[in-house]
């Protein structure tokens, strides 16, 4: 970091499918200013890259300073990134993102700042390790479910990326074999099964096929409606037999899910965030720790692995990002 | 170490369930002398290690040395252990090993010598990562099938243990939820589906149920006969329907194991060794890199990963506990 760099301010950005929020975050995790707007990844790379930064700028204003005043950014990206090259290498999900030097063009855009890139997923787990529900553990498995599943992993108290960075995608991990097919092309990962969306599907199914739910009257008024986590939530809390079902099944594959996961890398805590299981509260996580207890090979220590809750809520990503960024220019120092 | 331990020699010991395979090790990884006997571990633990230190003692001699020239020590033993603290803690297949302080017990057996333990699989590891198939890689992962499935995990070059000292316990990650039962008492775990007990299994149900089947001629002079990896190797190569059936089945889930496995940790090679694979080959990896390159998510880099054969066939666990010993040994110097 040049000179003082350790005590200013550095920006942290959630880049999300639907929403760009960034914050200015001080030293001490301290969030100065947020702004926010939607992501419209729709648009092409170069314009998602400009939205990024004009709501960096946002965030710089609202914390009452000037952009110069700031460190470095870290924002997250998607797909399959290189994060010490700052390179999108390709994404999936999105057509044309081919070898982007997404790091640079933020840097760029914003003036020359110091630009880094991580995993979202990645960037929440370490937010929630360094400030959130993982403070004082040194090897911690984040596992978020949402739309889709995403997972982080820190060892040794630092992220690990993996060979290819590519490390820690715990949703793709396969526990169905011959399960239902998965949006990665394969069959039976976790995504698959105890996603939200996965979650939607089987529930969808069972009304169509003429199974009572109150899902059927919420969802009702609006065929195309989405089947938010808020909607599963008043039907879980209200103990909709379909609903309870269905989120009983991937209860069971998430609590499998995490003991293969205890089994393979032995971690001291396990945190689980995301829209799901904000939405659903600790109740839903209680059938999830008897499997995940109960299924590894030690069950001695496996009991006593804490499975809990993320604490950090919407800020996990953003405030990792933060984290990361400070890490790479303290890195770049030396 | 004490003064110029590095320069002398260690003793490895490969302690299965069979046997115990006791070397000298210089530190070059040149074996100087090895020697054998049954396990016997019906005879309880304190006789085991009297046993350990019989083979060693005879192993030592064999390489023209005293004990005395002899800097340390590692022994793989069984069960949940502590390499730290070098405690079997316990042991789901042995009664009454029950909080054992082995490596005491069998450095007191040895007159004193430096003595440590880890687990066979991850020692197997360590010996293909430092001598055999994984030299010039950092991160890799070992899978070893036999009559169960074993993992070991080298992360930045070095044995990750995990938080509980039990990390790498691939053959116990969930591949088919609900699956057969597992000796761990889960459902579905890699070995109940494609160790060489899985396999074994699946064959005699068939066999049972009237399919024809070269492995019902080799089997029928003893109904007791154990299904070994030659008559399987025997089978395959003829290219027996039911065998190789099952055995297909057992390479798709081991290529659904390994995909996972990418997935979570993105390693830089794999390593495939045990029984099973070096009896049947080459040939018996094909199917398995199919399924493990092509279901994870990152598949241009996952293409790329090797999945190999180990090289060190019966001295891969013995050179690992002498590697192991040698580090230690420095770790206490310093």
């Amino acid at each position: 970091m040049a000179k003082n760099d350790s005590e200013r301010p550095v920006v942290g950005v959630d880049l999300g499918g639907t929403k760009v929020l960034a914050g200015v975050v001080a030293p001490n995790g301290k969030i100065l200013g947020t702004a926010k707007r939607a992501t419209k990844s729709e648009v092409g790379v170069e314009a998602v890259i400009e939205r990024i930064a004009k709501t960096t700028r946002e965030a710089v204003k609202a914390a009452g300073l000037e952009l110069s005043d700031v460190a470095g950014i870290c924002s997250g990206a998607p797909g399959i990134l290189n994060p010490t090259t700052g390179m999108v290498r390709y994404a999936p999900n999105m057509a044309g993102w081919e070898d982007i030097p997404f790091a640079r063009m933020l840097g760029d855009a914003l003036g020359g700042v110091p630009a880094f890139i991580e995993n979202d997923v990645n960037l929440g787990t370490l937010g929630e390790h360094v400030l959130g529900a993982g403070v004082g553990y040194r090897d911690v498995v984040g596992l978020f479910v949402g739309t889709g599943i995403g997972g982080g992993l820190i060892l040794d108290g630092e992220l690990w990326q993996g060979s290819h960075k590519t490390a820690a995608e715990i949703g793709h991990m396969i526990v169905m074999a011959d399960g239902p097919v998965c949006g990665c092309g394969s069959r039976g990962c976790a995504e698959a099964l105890a996603s939200r969306t996965a979650i939607e599907r089987d529930i969808r199914a069972g009304i169509k096929a003429g199974r009572e739910s109150l899902v059927a009257e919420l969802l009702a008024k609006d065929e195309r409606a989405r089947l938010t986590s808020g909607i599963l939530a008043e039907a879980f809390a209200k103990h909709d037999p379909l609903v309870t079902e269905v989120l009983g099944r991937a209860q069971f594959y998430l609590g499998v899910l995490i003991a293969s996961v205890i089994n393979f890398i032995d971690p001291e805590l396990i945190i689980l965030g995301g829209g799901v299981v904000e939405a659903l509260g600790d109740e839903f996580l209680v059938p999830i720790r008897r499997v995940a207890q109960q299924y590894p090979i030690n069950k001695r220590d496996a009991r006593t692995i804490p499975i809990v809750s993320a604490t950090l809520g919407d800020n996990a990503a953003l405030l990792g990002a933060a984290i990361y960024a400070r890490r790479r220019l303290e890195q770049a120092e030396k």
